[in-house]
């Protein structure tokens, strides 16, 4: 089993640099770059007073303040759990009954530190080396990264503007059914709200159709394959309608794994996410959290439990919303301004992210990517965002542009610079350096 | 590969639940039980005021308080790794001058979750299913409950009043030399301070001759062997002298592997723990890190380095010692008054626990345990610290009594209970009963 003398473990050697980290060494290598690449939340609507005065006041009570200092418990705190499922409850349904129905039940919801942890976790219970998880095309990088340490196997799906291209989801799960690799197939992960990187929102009857072709291969794969369902940036809508998550759909209990967090919409240095599991998972997620960490940080579950309770999230939620969109709308005028007609892009309705699809090579390696950088400007590589999937060669022309961490001035300036930059490679006189640049 | 049609990975479907939630379970079905069991710290010592002052003062800066909401990076807060390290250099060698030695550069620290993050992926990162790790013979459990989920064979190492039985490592190493094993043995787990379960310190030389003997071994091994030393209670000490740490070794900076916390000394609802790492495990674990969190929660960390900076840490050092050495001596002085003299135990010098040495068997099925139960004490059976190891059977005898969390008052009335179980059990006149619990 041992193929060399290395103290790692096989998942040791395994694991790879994370696309971020390389992200974070071009930044770092030029001080003054303008960063459109990081995932970071809006430094100024950052809840600072509000935060300030919610610990103030937990802290105020000598008993509420040591429960907040002490341990809690390894699935996080039973009130929190149940705020947050009331709060699922009523935005998929309208309602939120003092019994809440089976799919919204608080015992089934665990707290982690952020969802990423929820997603590692769910990833450690489910799949050993060589098992195949089907992901969006593009899809959230850093579960990528993931998958990459665990040894999986993962399968692109072409995603649409509202979702997945279901066809390709079937034709997909049928070659697989084919090759005697269903029984490998686990899970379907989605991110269903303003995705990361696409901006995409999954309409319902997406999430619907999905599931259902999901139970249809089960009798072949010979065991659950399940949906997981990422809404890490379904608080941060500011356009458009909600869409309930896949929770409403028939058979959800069973198969449905729903992620959610407080990061993003609230403070990303809260870190607080949670995860809604049917069982097997939600027993075997709970074990593998005791060694994790036996409970996310009690202090900041507390904080959270009373900004909700005390109405300072949904104040807060109402000002997020405004500024993103704010922010968003920035980054699509000064695009729209900038960027040669050429690109094509959908205006986001949510989240942090605009999605360019160019006309030339943006990946790592282009001279697009190299001169913004000279140019100033840091942008993600969409090359990044696609998972390693032999059936396609991976897409090269798109950018993950965030509008989230970026003042509005850098912005402007960013884009303009990056359309310049597109630009140049478009006028190129010479159709031979075009066709160069797509290689 | 696939056994079964579970949709869980081998180590989903592997993975037992934690010895700590069985424990739960049967306190909260007697909401009247004094718990001598719980790792839970002191409530009435929990520095509330000082946390709120702190964070008060970290929040009232709009600046600052952004940047503590805001991400951090997935190694942790630099400036928070620069002081531990200072810290921990000044405590080890008396001095910490501008530039550290290599063996605490700040580069080689991560920021984890409590210092169990830090023992989970370490153990991600060196060890897959079949390998072996060496543990102290008792051990803290809740690691065992990482190697059992993560298949790893243990086998344990006999602990003394000073540390592990070097003979026996040496004898241990030899046999799996000889059987073929060694190449499968990653690393020595000690817990050098206040050992959880037993209260024992390791002495330096101890130290000094573990790391020799695994030094030893390596060729035959083909690889590095570890020392993991696990400092979680180093800073509870109210008697002896310190000792310091592996760290201080020849050949340290390659082989020693160091994880320490701020939970415990100072608050765990915080939940803030450290590691200082050789190549070419930091490398891996902070990619590892990436994949669980990206990073703990920023707002833990700023708290916490004003704690320090501003002197709140060590002034809080100094009460909880005091604190923890009146709780110890009244569970000491309650031992001495009510256990039979029978019952062999060591006064402990730091940490949160005493490890009485018991005549009759006191696992989680023994006749005490029950009776004790009965009475309305709980403990933890000593049994759940000792590794599953065929070169022995499992000790029975001992139980883990815990000082930390309980009432001054509850030590007491617990202590005299668990004194008058035991003692109903000594005094059965046939010695055939006797006898029979000792099976």
């Amino acid at each position: 089993m041992k193929k060399n003398n290395s103290p790692l473990s096989q998942m040791g050697q395994r694991t790879e640099a994370p696309s971020i980290s390389w992200l974070m060494e071009v930044a770092l290598a030029r001080p003054n770059l303008t960063s459109l690449a990081a995932g970071f939340t809006d430094n100024p609507s950052l809840p600072v007073s509000s935060v300030r005065e919610l610990l103030e006041d937990l802290l105020a009570s000598p008993q509420a303040g040591q429960a907040a200092l002490q341990y809690g418990t390894t699935m996080g705190d039973p009130e929190l759990r149940q705020l947050t499922a009331s709060q699922l409850c009523r935005q998929d349904i309208g309602k939120a009954p003092a019994k809440l129905p089976p799919e919204y039940a608080p015992e089934r919801m665990i707290i982690t530190n952020g969802s990423q942890q929820m997603l590692y976790m769910v990833t450690e219970a489910m799949c050993d080396p060589g098992d195949i998880v089907l992901v969006e095309d593009p899809t959230y990088f850093v579960y990528l990264g993931i998958t990459q340490s665990h040894g999986l196997r993962c399968r692109g799906i072409r995603l649409m503007n509202d979702g997945i291209d279901l066809e390709h989801l079937e034709a997909v799960l049928n070659e697989l059914k084919k090759s005697g690799d269903l029984r490998r197939v686990k899970m379907l992960y989605l991110v269903t709200y303003f995705q990361n990187p696409s901006g995409v929102t999954t309409c319902f009857a997406k999430k619907a159709a999905a599931l259902k072709l999901l139970k249809k291969y089960e009798r072949d794969a010979g065991h659950p394959i399940y949906l997981l369902e990422d809404a890490a940036y379904r608080d941060l809508r500011f356009g458009g309608e909600d869409i309930p998550t896949a929770l409403t759909l028939p058979g959800a209990a069973s198969r449905v794994i729903y992620a959610g967090t407080y990061s993003k919409p609230f403070a990303t240095g809260l870190r607080v996410g949670f995860g809604i599991l049917p069982e097997p998972l939600l027993t075997v997620v709970s074990r593998i959290k005791g060694n994790h960490d036996f409970g996310t940080a009690n202090l900041l579950q507390q904080a959270l439990k009373r900004a909700i309770i005390k109405g300072h999230y949904d104040k807060h939620l109402v000002a997020l919303r405004q500024r993103y969109h704010c922010k968003a709308q920035i980054m699509t005028r000064a695009i729209e301004h900038y960027f040669p007609p050429e690109v094509r892009w959908e205006k986001p309705t949510g989240g942090l992210y605009v999605w360019p699809d160019l006309p030339v090579p943006a990946g790592k390696q282009s001279r697009l990517f190299k001169t913004a950088l000279d140019q100033g400007v840091l942008y993600v590589p969409g090359e990044l965002c696609f998972a390693d999937d032999a059936a396609r060669p991976k897409p090269l022309n798109q950018m993950r542009l965030s509008f989230g961490g970026a003042l509005e001035k850098n912005i402007e300036t960013g884009i303009e610079r990056l359309g310049k930059a597109i630009a140049s490679f478009l006028k190129k006189p010479a159709s031979g350096s075009r066709k160069a640049a797509r290689k």
